[in-house]
């Protein structure tokens, strides 16, 4: 491996755990400063949580949407520029065309905006006593895969939700991902029951890293987040977990070494593709 | 849900932790008294582990391989009847046409050979200072999507390494399969880092039961076995752990309960089959 070629094989990681409050202004406030604070320890490519601007509910999607671009994803390309990051902008409540959408923008280093992801598979849950959910009173799904370039790897991004479904990740990885990137906020039901294990799943059945950003726990919101952000490497590992509180955790992903994971279990040149196969049926 | 649909809705299963000695004749007495053990506690469907009647390792399987029907075979098909149970007879080494196979025959109550399964995904790990391991030495994989009714649910045969592709349990859970059973070695590497990480992935991802059964473990055996077979309920809580001796742990699998998390948390009608599907190529 030439000198350049083992610099790009190794960069920071940096999962934001936002505590997010009802005033958008704030949320947007703290947003900026642990984007700065990431990029100064070396964060090269930063996640954001899900709904990182908006309580998360159906009742305040309405009332926090945006256009894009508008107000939260002007001040994203702004600190993805400043620091010089690549910066996945957890999702926003999106406006477009009188329809709601519940959406990942990422923005490269330079501030342009390199995608939206709109969340794919909407929450539908409904765990008797527990918890009841369903993004669709409010939300329209999107329907697009997310994959996008770095000078390290190609990341692809879902948002929540979308982790539980193996197909997506599958045909990341079938793309090149070797990083894929969930903003999300599981519940004090799925999260201690499934945020791990989902994260673990994906990156061993795929040798993939996956990082999966979270909102602080907020015990007096109408929706209580697990928190436990979390990066996971390709031999199933959680190299670094936030626990409940607003922080910033770090993970040093390092490309040979998923390589070197690949070589000693080589489950995706074995695949037997005479047998079965994991495919896109089309593309938004 | 009438009475008799209600009693189908419910049924024991046993999963055989087998010592396994260089001794065919020892072994296979040993099998055959512990799935009349498993009878005996009200087991219906009964799992035996991989390559219950030879030592695991590729210098080993031609010595011990057999046709089918063979020595092994016979005696399986015999307890299966005399027992009354659906038997997952692990998996023996097996010689066909100049070939050999690890291969898993499935037996009725009544001792008829529902299926044979072929592991399809040859063991080929290379870990330096740990293991390597290359079935493909002196093994063919088979090519056939293995799944056999019973009057309780479909259930879906993998062999070990088998376990590693999510996409055969996705096709099998496609077919309708509830229980996906494993017959598995892994070793004291991959055993605490994926063993029972992988059953939990395929029991969330496709909200199904997962049967993992593994030979005992045997600290002067060449290859030794991590224990721990398992069975998985589908919301991924390990409800049935052996250590590793010999013994046979028992689950009561509840389809009532695989109904209501399915209903609970719906991905299995969400899936977005208009963005991507995982297919059968063929079927050998």
């Amino acid at each position: 491996m030439d000198t350049l070629a083992k610099a790009m094989s190794k960069f920071r990681l940096a999962v934001v755990q936002l505590h997010v409050s009802k005033v958008k202004a704030d949320n947007l406030s703290r947003a900026q400063k642990l984007v700065k604070e990431a990029a100064g320890q070396g964060a090269k490519v930063v996640v954001l949580p899900e709904c990182f601007n908006s309580p998360y509910g159906t009742s305040f999607f309405p009332e926090y949407a945006e256009r894009i671009p508008g107000e939260s994803t002007q001040l994203l390309s702004e600190a993805a520029k400043e620091n010089a990051v690549y910066l996945v902008g957890g999702s926003i409540p999106e406006e477009d065309g009188g329809k709601l959408y519940n959406t990942c923008p990422v923005f490269g280093p330079d501030g342009t905006l390199l995608l939206k992801h709109r969340k794919i598979h909407l929450v539908d849950i409904d765990i008797p006593g527990k918890i009841r959910f369903q993004e669709a009173e409010t939300l329209s799904p999107g329907s697009s895969f997310s994959v996008f370039d770095t000078p390290f790897c190609k990341v692809g991004v879902g948002i929540c939700y979308d982790m539980r479904f193996a197909e997506l990740a599958q045909i990341y990885t079938k793309r090149g991902c070797q990083l894929l990137v969930y903003p999300g906020a599981f519940n004090m039901t799925t999260g201690p029951a499934h945020w791990e294990l989902l994260q673990k799943g994906r990156a061993v059945d795929n040798q993939v890293y996956v990082a999966a950003a979270s909102t602080a726990r907020d015990e007096t919101a109408s929706y209580v987040a697990w928190g436990h952000s979390s990066v996971v490497s390709p031999w199933g590992e959680v190299i670094s977990q936030a626990g409940t509180e607003e922080t910033v955790v770090y993970a040093d992903i390092d490309l040979q070494y998923l390589s070197d994971v690949r070589q000693q279990i080589p489950i995706s040149s074995q695949r037997r593709s005479d047998l079965y196969s994991v495919t896109a049926v089309q593309e938004g």
